[in-house]
């Protein structure tokens, strides 16, 4: 039966992940989903903020005519203000509505993006470890992943970062908060990048976007500071969803920005609006994007994912595990203490632990935890993860 | 600045719609919005049917939780079967959850189907006038797109169909009732083009899919069969959307159905679950997926649409136009009374009537009215049509 080739294979190349839930499935049905500790999944466990409740509510009694109908492909005027209004907060630059595209979330925005920027062969380069999708979204559009390696602190390292840059180069795609590591890129090391990439751009004769995929942006810890990208990159482009500081990732509602820096900025939303139509998202789903354009500036309690990231981190580290500690979003990317990370998250599932191997994020000797569960789950399974470390490293 | 030269290309080609929508902004603003006869969009005038209102309040009642969270790709489980069980009806054959996959409306369901079928290069045949949006749906996977004449009735003509079928050909898409010519097709025309499909697929050793894009099935007049895909296509896949027969297009809820006598289903279907995934729908939005899950069978009133189709097609051929009476969707597809349909939809607009050239369609010498619009709107706008059809002949 035909598939197109390339999705075949990866469909046979994503078949180990499939049996991994499906073992994970397996384990909860035979001891039951409380005693199985899921951190394979970022899926926030935590409830929308009661605001959310109480703003449907109204939209749905105020109910203006045509309220499920098409707007304008980019979104309605209104919740575009909105948005541009705090993303001029967060990015410490003026963005008006008209820079603005709203999206079916931070996947859809950079889909969107990606098909709008690239021609075939065109290359974007990504520190990794990074999100797995991202293989998938450039592909889906000729383009072509170029990685590059980070510190062993997942900071960026401009050296890789300059030599992968050529004249196919179309974009540097950032994730910080990052998936799966957790860590939030500086200010200083931001500035660094810009320097480079400045300078390759002047010398390629050729404007290289930056693309900053910022769905964790409200998700960091102790007032760190998630600089804003666009008071730093002139031709950047920010991407983001609601899905995690708001709890809504099954709802599809996110953005795309445009740094009014860029050239010919109008061309570029315009661009962004045209293929956010023709992929067929058409538009982002009509009733949240009402319901976000209320929301602005609010999230759920970041605190609860702090004081899983505090005990789950604390509790590896104690049991033996190296681990970086995260300043944002909510993963734990500790080492495999083997260097065989599907193997040592197989050895995890025979505590009823689920991870992800780092070897999906192209972090291969390390594995992904998502602490977006409840407290009890961390607590409860810090004893598992010590007999793990003991079971491999007797293995090894 | 850098756009990709595709996208460029389909702006620079769309800039003259774009201009005629512009066009029609400036008169409502000039004229009032009551003194414009806007027959441009298929954006349901009609509001959603009541129990849409109910459902959605009763589902904010239950608010279980994780309710916005992620779900399976492919949808929640109950929802898969609900539409399934509708599906079966609809389409006269036995379709189980599992063949179901809930997308992004039926824009995202073609975008998916197409992602995971086509290799590069490969061709899928089109009957015109056609939907506009597939040439772009198709140039985004890589596919070629071979359009095909019809009938002065817009009837299937078998002959050039199967002169378009080659060893490249993947699919034939089929969208009835039909967007821009409201034409249904007849039982005895399907299966006279199941015939030619089957000889043409054995002559090549190749399968050929029937993709069936239908948001308009529930969208018919006087009772007419919308004959059901699957009782008479093996290999084919049913695209569609709650958009046009709940008024919901903003919503951006619809799915996909795969025929169980595909070889292979199931790895079509995982195809099809991947491409949503990939392509950044990630999945169909959620509070809507259970909306309609509760509203299978449902829909506004289609008298109302009747109503306009028959004062509409009335008034136009007492004024002298020629046109084939639609069987269902809200399109007319009027054959334009000079050979420019371009200069004819300018006329139009002098008496402040939009409406879309048929050169958009792939069907130069008509133009297209969507009467998906208030009864006023139509019954105000004869005068116009009557007094543009003397300005055009008298010109010409």
């Amino acid at each position: 039966m035909p598939i197109a080739s390339k999705i075949r294979e990866a469909m046979e190349r994503s078949s180990w992940i499939r049996q991994m839930f499906e073992e994970g499935a397996r384990l909860k049905a035979e001891f039951g989903a409380d005693n199985v500790f899921d951190f394979s999944l970022g899926n926030p466990n935590l409830s929308p903020p009661e605001a959310f409740r109480t703003v449907l509510h109204e939209l749905l009694e105020e109910d203006p005519p045509g309220c499920h109908g098409y707007m304008p492909n980019a979104g309605y005027p209104e919740v575009r203000a909105a948005v541009a209004a705090q993303v001029s907060c967060d990015q410490g630059t003026t963005v008006g509505a008209s820079q603005v595209v709203m999206t079916v979330g931070a996947g859809g925005a950079l889909n969107a993006v990606l098909r709008a920027i690239l021609d075939p062969g065109d290359e974007v380069v990504v520190p990794k470890p990074y999100f797995v999708e991202y293989d998938f979204y450039l592909a889906n559009h000729g383009g072509v992943l170029k990685t590059v390696p980070t510190s062993a602190e997942f900071d960026l390292l401009l050296e890789p970062l300059e030599g992968a840059i050529n004249p196919r180069t179309r974009a540097v795609l950032l994730n910080s908060p990052n998936n799966p590591t957790g860590k939030v890129y500086s200010r200083p090391s931001l500035e660094r990048l810009r320097a480079v990439i400045e300078r390759k751009s002047a010398e390629l004769g050729r404007v290289i976007y930056l693309i900053a995929d910022e769905p964790y942006r409200n998700i960091a810890y102790e007032g760190i500071e998630v600089p804003g990208i666009f008071s730093i990159f002139p031709n950047a482009v920010v991407c983001s969803s609601y899905s995690k500081d708001l709890s809504l990732p099954g709802e599809r509602i996110g953005y795309v920005a445009v740094n009014p820096t860029v050239a010919e900025t109008e061309t570029l939303v315009g661009a962004i609006t045209l293929t956010n139509r023709i992929l067929g998202f058409v538009n982002a789903p009509a009733l949240m994007q009402r319901v976000v354009g209320r929301l602005q500036g609010t999230t759920v309690d970041i605190g609860l994912y702090r004081r899983n990231r505090d005990r789950l981190y604390e509790g590896l580290v104690e049991a033996g595990y190296t681990c970086h500690r995260p300043e944002g979003a909510f993963y734990l990317f500790p080492r495999s203490p083997i260097p065989d990370d599907v193997a040592f998250v197989r050895i995890l599932q025979r505590e009823n632990i689920l991870g992800v191997p780092g070897s999906g994020f192209g972090g291969p000797g390390y594995f992904r935890l998502a602490y977006c569960c409840s407290y009890a789950t961390v607590e409860r399974s810090l004893p598992g993860f010590r007999r793990a470390l003991l079971a491999a490293t007797a293995v090894g």
